[in-house]
């Protein structure tokens, strides 16, 4: 089928329209307006076969998480979601393939006015980039840099869960029946862009969990020049992560596998209250994990109130 | 080297810096400062090794064509380039290639005031996703859907010797000493950015020419609901391929190889002075080579006004 036939027939139905559209998918370019008053938040993410995801993930899966992890990105600016592109690269023509994978893309998609205003498919490796924009309220961007000593560090939804799912779908667990949360959180991590809404006119700095705690917060810390303390026992953890590890909690792991897709987030001091009531609201665990310090470095202190031996390197491509 | 230090030694430094780029390259995502009065442009393309480039190719020749045949459907547009994303997976690390690459990008960026804002490196079959926005006059943009019958049929510089460059890079030339030039043309397309600037008052509808210009002059019938009638005599060749080809041209291989990313565009009847005055400013040829019909299907007539069964198929990544 001639590349301009897949794209009439899986992509220009599968977003929401939007008003600010001029011209969308058939043209050499998209024709986009952008709003007065706003700036763009714009990022791109590549997903390969092998690397981030196992090579039988089901079509849908891959399709969801796609788009999951750049609405993440743009969840951890503040931003809200406007325009989609799709770059796919496929080794053969394969129509139920293509039409599983937009099912679980326009899935995701449609819980947003987000449209997908173009892209381009090829033939090679299965690989998909996607790059996404959103819009942002100049004085409420939440940036990197903005953490001060003092704040508090917040993250959402539980930690590890999506890394624990990883090593039962690679067969790496001995036991592990279920764990059916976790995989799904693999597969299907929800990009907390609602969340990001309510908590920018409060946070001093955010970041999303991709490569894991260790490094994500690594890196507010190195771009607000701090330090940081963490307290192990108040990371959140998911009833089913909890029930698989019982006493002998993995916190390499569960900091560093990342894929979680949360958010992190620093708060000044005087706010926790707001976050708690968001948290309600939203019904999303949203837990005070520790604190951000003068200095350099983070410190993750065990049960005893003693620093543990951690590496903060997460998911790393060229390591 | 982990991910974020290669983005920052070679990616930081290697295009223009924009007043309008409020945040670059370093947090979850790049924040712009879109310009009122305009409408943005965006496109995306992907390249692969092996499939639309030999795997052989030099670092730099890669590194200049990836953003080459993006800014290329900028110009298609009439669009003044402003902000580039780069997705480029890798099968290792390998800076000397990785500096050499980000030399031939930064070389064509370079003619530009075309920023760097962001991407993605990950681990993978050498392949290269761009996007790129560009800023567009709502009243002044090229698109495929204005030709109106009786409007001159122009294209840029000359078709087919990218092809053939191809077809010698691949020892597919029994002879063919030289075509260095269509070799070259082939590696390193000059997109046709600021000819676009020029002809837009005057063009009714435009393309480039990637996938031949059967196929792509035929998106524009297509989509302007119109026939078209070319006269092979007419269509512009250089030098080098005339000397190649002597008496036998090869017009099936001219018109449909593509990668020629020339401009093909529409002009109505009584601008063809302000065209050539164009060309003659420019030092570049602007070519006549037929009009826009009534009616539908694309004519090619040979020397003898007679018809010329060609196949309209251009290059495709699924057939």
């Amino acid at each position: 089928m001639p590349e301009f036939d897949i794209i009439k027939q899986y992509f220009q139905a599968a977003t929401a329209q939007r008003a600010d559209v001029v011209l969308g998918i058939g043209d050499d370019c998209a024709i986009l307006q952008p709003p007065a008053g706003k700036q763009l938040a714009v990022s791109t993410d590549t997903l390969i076969a092998g690397v981030h995801f196992p090579e039988d993930t089901a079509a849908e899966d891959v399709g969801y998480k796609s788009l999951a992890v750049n609405l993440s990105d743009l969840a951890a600016m503040g931003a809200e979601p406007a325009w989609v592109m799709l770059a796919l690269s496929l080794p053969a023509e394969d129509p139920a393939w293509l039409q599983q994978f937009m099912q679980g893309f326009s899935e995701l998609a449609r819980q947003y006015p987000l449209q997908l205003v173009g892209g381009d498919t090829t033939r090679g490796a299965l690989s998909i980039t996607v790059h996404v924009t959103g819009f942002v309220d100049p004085q409420l961007t939440l940036r990197r840099d903005g953490a001060k000593p003092g704040d508090s560090i917040y993250v959402s939804g539980y930690l590890g869960d999506a890394g624990l799912g990883l090593q039962k779908r690679l067969g790496q667990l001995s036991s592990g029946q279920g764990l059916d949360h976790c995989v799904s959180k693999l597969n299907r991590p929800q990009p907390r862009i609602e969340l990001a809404q309510l908590i920018k006119p409060f946070a001093t700095s955010a970041i999303d969990i991709s490569d894991g705690l260790l490094a994500d917060l690594g890196h507010i810390l190195e771009q607000s020049q701090c330090a940081a303390e963490i307290v192990l026992g108040q990371v959140p953890l998911s009833p089913e992560l909890q029930a698989y590890y019982g006493d002998s909690l993995d916190w390499q792991s569960i900091l560093s596998a990342g894929d979680d897709y949360e958010l992190c987030f620093t708060v000044a001091p005087g706010n926790e209250t707001q976050i708690g009531s968001i948290a309600a609201a939203m019904d999303l665990p949203l837990t005070r994990i520790g604190e951000i310090k003068s200095g350099q470095g983070l410190v993750c202190l065990d049960h005893e109130q003693q620093p543990m031996n951690l590496s903060v390197a997460g998911y790393n491509h060229f390591e």
